[in-house]
């Protein structure tokens, strides 16, 4: 499809991603530097293609700070690091800017885990996260026990997460060895998250719509 | 529980979130001004404490930018928003960064839509998300029909979704007025989508955990 060694200028035209842009990421950190094949030139191949797409992907869908793509992109190349870590970073990325969760937030999240039969380890992050919403949650009910009423509105949400979370497991591509599993981890975990948003947005605007037209809702 | 009208030290005790904040609030336009009753002395009531929460909701947990919550507030104090559009705008709030999606990638969502028979309207902020996605998985695939392998992955989710979202808007609680109504649909669109992500992930780590026991999955 393309040179062994491409200049820059054909890496942008591949990618479609403007040589200001590539530069940036190449002094942030989240593209490898090219292979210097003369004084002042560098020529990229195959796996500077991919990275500029999960980056660009990572960044702009994603919505990822800088500095939760760098410390992707460092698991990805780092290959001590194992699955398990390479998961939790990008858990951890998609959790950034969480609160601190309550103690009491934090102990309901817990035993609803805990009930699931769910194995969580502890410093989660989105465990962490969970409970920062569910603290929110429950000052914003107000009721006397706002906390325990929070959780209790997970558990619809929890049975449709579930399903979803074995069959992307399951279907890691383990027997393709570690860059392709580490990528699938990253781009799932990420590019699905919003994208599962965006598809309940959607299933939520036909269900307003229904509702409307039903007379349940006043439309206007 | 509190008093009509209380000075600012008291609404930074009684909702946790200091003086300075409040104050940045106040001069963002995220909160009301309170009534004054004295030359430089303001008095602030139970609905500046339930937007306080909501503000703190949306910003800290939600991640939304200053301006997009800016959009959500205006539109609950707004009576001439109707609900619809609430929906639209705490949907736009959540679609914050999204790229602009090819052609290609919208066309494929757009027929998934309709396959799935849902009724979306044209500018629907989470159907160009959705395709933003799409297209970046695309590209990530390199397949020769990236988007339309992408757009196949995406049916088990969208299963997932569709019965959170009927259940979502078939519990809005459209007799206890439109305040009521209008935060509900905030507050849910938002700190759910957040729950729902971190449910999704926790629920990974339940799978991953299980897959390293069962040997399916190298552990280190």
């Amino acid at each position: 499809m393309y040179a062994a060694g491409m200049r820059m200028a054909a890496l942008s035209r591949m990618t479609g991603i403007p040589t200001a842009t590539i530069k940036w990421y190449l002094r942030e950190g989240l593209l490898p530097r090219g292979d210097t094949t003369k004084p002042n030139q560098a020529e990229y191949g195959e796996r500077h293609v991919r990275r500029l797409r999960l980056v660009r992907a990572l960044t702009e869908v994603g919505g990822l700070p800088v500095a939760e793509v760098r410390a992707v992109t460092a698991a990805l190349d780092d290959p001590s690091v194992d699955l398990g870590d390479v998961l939790k970073i990008a858990h951890g990325a998609l959790s950034h800017g969480s609160v601190m969760p309550g103690a009491d937030a934090a102990a309901a999240v817990d035993a609803f885990v805990a009930r699931r039969g769910w194995t969580v380890k502890d410093g989660s992050p989105a465990r962490d996260q969970l409970a920062g919403v569910v603290g929110m949650l429950g000052d914003l009910m107000g009721s006397p026990d706002g906390t325990g009423t929070a959780v209790a509105l997970l558990e619809p949400y929890a049975d449709a997460v579930e399903g979803l979370a074995a069959m992307e497991i399951g279907t890691l591509p383990v027997d393709e060895g570690r860059d392709a599993v580490v990528e699938r981890v990253v781009v799932g975990t990420v590019l699905l998250e919003r994208a599962l948003g965006a598809l309940r947005r959607l299933a939520q605007e036909h269900a307003f719509e229904q509702a409307v037209r039903a007379g349940r809702i006043p439309g206007r």
